[in-house]
């Protein structure tokens, strides 16, 4: 029996869903943020109650462990009521309002009020390595709905019968609090993908996923004729410095918390530490496995799709004439594949950055002996745009700040001492950063300021005080944070 | 005997050009924010007090009046010290520390703080409209330096020797004050123009002009290897819509200030009231010629290219089977044109939007006529992205709101009894729009908030106190406004 949600969307039922996602704009766009609150709100509420329906099916469907998708789901409910609590706030609208100066220069200033709206509606790219919370109901849906922008979301395939009932659970959810039909709906296949990127209704884009995708998305979305913002969080290599002194002191320790980190779920995070780099006179192949003991069971990866590329990535590197392999998979061809550790030195890894500074999505990791500071501070410098970079030191190396400053050019977030894995959803996270991490280093996609990637400012102009929005009218009716000449006003 | 000035820049000089904006990078950025403040408000004022130099060679290169030239240099220098006032009061960095909190859902929060840093070299695209305010030392090249960025600046070619001049002075300006050898310069040339987009060490772009060129210079920065933002301000057709009760009560009014509006510097304003819908009823070509009075001596236009692509522009509206002259161009073929209007009615324009629905940079407009209030909002739901859009109109009636409502969704700005023209730099000004306005709808080009263009967020994990830039520090040693959890630090 086929399974209706396995189905491509068809041409015809694309153009109704996009169509009906431009007509729901006006009407979700002019609720009052309170009331998208409170439809956000529902949407967690139902979705957490269907955790146990939910669950078993992302289990099944992603093959990940039941207490890293619980985690999930909650990090999923999270976000949607952050963004409630955001919009009650209302500071992220940047309400700004300059009274009139007749005396301002070169010319009398009129009155103006800037505010933020929303850009229309968004199509959103699921990712399959996060079933919940960089999928149907994740980030970018939250953020987009939250922004006031209708939701067209291309379900990724990894998960189909999930991505379904989650759907569903979102779109009558919103439904049953006033968000009109086509506020939210599911697309499935890559061409009504594309199609969306490319259709007049859509105003915007997010995406997570691979470089090719991103960037194959991201240049449909430029060369329209009319060309819109597309956000595409690619990856990431997400080096990891571990300076002489660090080492000296607690090779081990670190040498265990990179097996922790760049196993978990099996290394398919975009922030997964794909290289350590460690002085060479610290670490040894036998201190290598040792660390690696407690993490030699192989662990299913998300779908065949990556799994062959998983196979295919890892062999390039474990084949490279400059590669050594000190933990190699153990798994029979068939079986699920368990962590490896390769190796090679600075000097190495430069000569081939093309063939070694390649994203391997999966269980492995590549360490990189230097030799001295100075190759240190050469492969910091050897790299493009990063979602993270991490140095493990002692904050008073002279070559902490210099490492520290490298790493901030071409990094989202910087780490000590840590690892970046577990991105945290707050104020002030910065999930993205320059390309190919992404294509808008600008923007974060995650945490309160992905918000931003949705909306754009209007300035109103001597206007009168009942036809303004709401939020910039005399008497603040909203109670929202702003600016007045430049000052907090003072409520 | 040539003018240096006015030689392009070969592919040598660019390139050492590019490079020396690249390692002027570092330090640039590094800089205090007080210190580049400091050098921002020299650069205004050796402009200020080059004005009796500046002034003259302006009106030679740009044939606009002293008292329009006079008042600009005071906006370009005031747009300077705005920067440096923003830089002193730091809010700008958008500094926001979340504190560790162990209970935070899913996970416990570690210590996060995210702010905003320079994004690296700017090319930047001078107009030719505004020689000072949108040129060399304009609005671009003080926002991108205030950011931290350095700027490689394509000078305009309709004023090179008054590009040359300004641009020794603001080099001069920050030498004496800190910057690095390369914190800015100077090219010229469209090959020079189109090779810095597409350079390794430019980090983002910015332009006013046509919309053209600046799709060409968007295209090609989408298309490199590692795209980056490219900001591109292109012009506008800046609908005006007159009301029904409105033109009943001051319809002579209203078509003096049109006339007062467009005619503005010959009508070379990217805010230049390009169309005023009227109702048939209320106008006549009598009351138009009327308002026209004053305004029928004619003004050199900025350059001989300026000046063809109006002719052609005029002479095509002009020839159009449904539109008619109300008021022609009365200059004999060599001498300055003169202010024409044109008129249509609403279905007509409708008929043949992609002819009529053009920008035609000069001293013309196109007076359209509708029928009914239908009519009306028919023809504002006719556009796409504008920098602005004006209602003329009376606050208590109906079609206010709507006629509002459907402006927002597609232009920056949106003014209520008033004109375009005449852009004031202001904390909540938004000078930008959808495409084609823009190429960025979510920034503007002018006001304090346009140096978001120029800057990205780095978050910062578990760092050390001493090892986080100032601006973070637990002390808040540069004594800036932050959020802390979320809330406005209390200092």
């Amino acid at each position: 029996m086929v399974d209706r949600s396995l189905r491509e969307t068809s041409p015809d039922a694309l153009h109704a869903t996009l169509a009906e996602a431009a007509g729901a704009a006006r009407i979700w766009s002019s609720l009052a943020p309170g009331a998208r609150a409170t439809a956000l709100r529902a949407v967690a509420d139902d979705l957490a109650a269907a955790s146990a329906e939910l669950i078993p099916l992302a289990i099944e469907e992603s093959h990940l462990g039941t207490d890293r998708l619980t985690g999930e789901l909650g990090r999923t409910t999270f976000q949607l009521r952050m963004f409630a609590d955001l919009l009650d706030d209302g500071s992220y609208l940047r309400a700004s309002i300059d009274l009139p100066d007749s005396a301002w220069p070169p010319a009398p200033r009129p009155d103006l009020r800037r505010m933020l709206v929303p850009l229309g509606p968004v199509v959103v790219f699921a990712a399959s390595n996060f079933p919940f919370a960089f999928s149907v109901a994740g980030g970018d849906t939250a953020a987009a709905l939250a922004a006031g922008c209708p939701v067209v979301l291309k379900a990724h395939p990894g998960h189909p019968r999930l991505s379904a009932r989650t759907g569903a659970i979102v779109a009558a959810a919103l439904a049953a609090n006033g968000a009109p039909q086509g506020t939210f709906s599911v697309i499935h296949g890559d061409e009504a993908g594309r199609s969306a990127v490319t259709s007049e209704h859509i105003r915007a884009g997010a995406f997570t996923g691979s470089l090719q995708g991103g960037r194959a998305l991201f240049d449909l979305a430029c060369a329209r004729p009319e060309p819109i913002p597309f956000y595409a969080e690619m990856g990431s290599l997400n080096p990891v410095f571990v300076t002489q002194a660090a080492a000296s002191v607690r090779v081990s320790q670190i040498l265990a918390e990179f097996a922790t980190s760049f196993t978990l779920s099996a290394g398919q995070f975009c922030t997964k530490p794909g290289l350590l780099f460690v002085p060479a006179d610290e670490v040894s192949d036998a201190l290598i496995v040792e660390a690696l003991a407690t993490h030699r069971s192989g662990a299913p990866l998300l779908n065949e799709h990556i799994r062959q590329g998983y196979e295919y990535g890892l062999t390039a590197l474990t084949d490279h004439a400059s590669v050594r392999t000190v933990v190699g998979d153990e798994s029979s061809a068939s079986a699920d594949p368990t962590p490896s550790v390769l190796a090679t030195s600075v000097a190495d890894l430069l000569k081939a950055s093309d063939e070694l500074l390649v994203e391997c999505f999966g269980p492995m990791s590549l360490v990189v002996e230097y030799a001295d500071d100075e190759e240190l501070l050469a492969a910091a410098s050897a790299f493009g745009g990063q979602l993270t970079a991490s140095v493990h030191g002692e904050e008073d190396e002279a070559i902490a700040p210099q490492l520290l400053e490298i790493l901030s050019q071409v990094a989202g977030r910087v780490l000590w001492n840590g690892w970046p894995t577990g991105v945290s959803v707050t104020d002030a996270m910065q999930h993205g950063g320059p390309y190919p991490a992404t294509t808008a280093p600008l923007h974060t996609s995650v945490g309160s300021a992905s918000i931003e990637r949705f909306l754009r400012p209007v300035s109103y102009q001597t206007m009168p005080d009942r036809l303004l929005p709401p939020a910039l009218r005399q008497e603040n009716p909203l109670g929202i944070p702003r600016l007045v000449n430049g000052e907090r006003e003072v409520v």
